[in-house]
């Protein structure tokens, strides 16, 4: 069984075309949030009671929660009666590349999420246009060659499960995107965007604050960001979930060495 | 300067302390969240306006914002004049253990959040009696001890930087902290809960669900958990913030070629 998430919530075209294909891959289900969730990264609602609801997209039931994407995987986890054999997550509207994309996209978290829980993971994003960014619904272009490829990188992990040492894949597509477009192992840049505020006054005249970001020109060669802003390819990262697995040089053993005795 | 954040908002006792011991340290300054941001991970707000205000606490001048951690740190990035040498965040109130912990948790995703901006940064955090978690103000304990060890490790960082390889250390403190108290480089544990959900009914009668966790009670050699809950040791884990910096075996390597090569 396939289990599906996402964090742009049930009315995302991602979502609808990757439970399509998935659909002809194995039995599927989806647990997802009840509207978007953009940027809510591994967010857990611990505090206050959640709700859950059944519905039915493209002919497959699944439920919606009113959390996170990673309080859908938990919730899925648990209530579930028949366990997946793998989790996807997306097809997210917008490309989530670079560690800081990673960290803070929720559909990157719902994957990670489900690494956590023992599931092997694949989350898959999409760029669209940057004029359509965050609330990109009806212009944010076609998802079923992106599902198609999609389908056969589930069928993969199925069949062979993840390499060993990845907790999940992070998938991107480019914005075009057709049956030969070529793929690519990428690793993680380290940002996409260079953060920016603009400062402006509300209709009472107080200030107000609105983060975003202007995309950097010049991306690592082999990163993900290279790949769909430059090369028009598709990105495949295999990433961790252990941050503590640091290789540390002597350098950094002697380090740590000497703040235990500063300590001491 | 020493940049101060948290994700339990201007009225937690842990930052109080922080602010105090660091004070002594260095010039400080704090940006954090207007009030409880537990569980909030790496969140962005993207998708509207944010609000800042000037504050005061301990004697010190800072910035409460309507955001997360992540979002406080990012606005500092850009608003604040002067950048900082190094930045902590807490002391959260209760432990950030175990991956699951440091993945969700606000308080070390502002640490996290200012090392992919490129400041060294530590989380602080420390457990409390089971009883008091989530909403703990009160009964919270000392924090005054444990905030002049983390005076200890911020004043080692800015003499010696962090080291090689390492973006961020996070730092946890058992229920009793003394200045005896022993401290160890550990590793994070996977998970330190596992997952469970209450289902109830509300007062017209409907179903909600309520998320917790059952706290596992065996944790692996020279993790974060057992030295927290094992050992009553404090825990330093040096965390690495490149999720795609994964040691790829010739097994590993073979698998990536081959799903190149079933998508082309």
């Amino acid at each position: 069984m396939i289990l599906i998430s996402n964090d742009d919530g049930p009315s995302s075209p991602g979502l609808r075309a990757l439970i399509k294909a998935l659909s002809e891959v194995d039995e599927v289900t989806f647990f997802i949030p009840e509207g978007p969730r953009s940027g809510s990264s591994m967010s857990l609602t611990l505090h206050k009671p959640l709700r859950i609801r059944e519905i039915e997209i493209a002919g497959v039931r699944g439920r919606v929660c009113s959390g996170s994407p990673a309080d859908a995987m938990v919730l899925a986890h648990i209530i579930l009666d028949k366990k997946p054999e793998v989790v996807a997550t997306g097809i997210n509207l917008g490309d989530n590349t670079s560690l800081q994309d990673i960290f803070s996209s929720g559909t990157v978290a719902g994957a990670l999420q489900a690494s956590l829980l023992g599931y092997p993971a694949i989350a898959f994003s999409k760029r669209i246009p940057d004029e359509y960014i965050l609330y990109p619904w009806a212009e944010s272009g076609d998802f079923d060659t992106p599902s198609r490829i999609a389908a056969k990188i589930v069928r993969f992990v199925l069949d062979r499960g993840l390499p060993p040492g990845v907790s999940l894949l992070n998938v991107n597509f480019p914005t075009n995107v057709s049956e030969r477009t070529v793929s690519r192992i990428t690793r993680a840049s380290m940002i996409k965007y260079e953060h920016q505020v603009d400062k402006r006054l509300d209709p009472r005249g107080r200030d107000y604050y609105w983060l975003w970001g202007k995309r950097i020109q010049s991306y690592p060669e082999d990163s993900d960001t290279k790949a769909i802003y430059e090369l028009n390819e598709i990105s495949i990262t295999p990433l961790s979930n252990d941050l503590s697995n640091v290789q540390l040089s002597s350098d950094a053993s002697s380090w740590l060495k000497d703040i235990i005795e500063r300590l001491s």
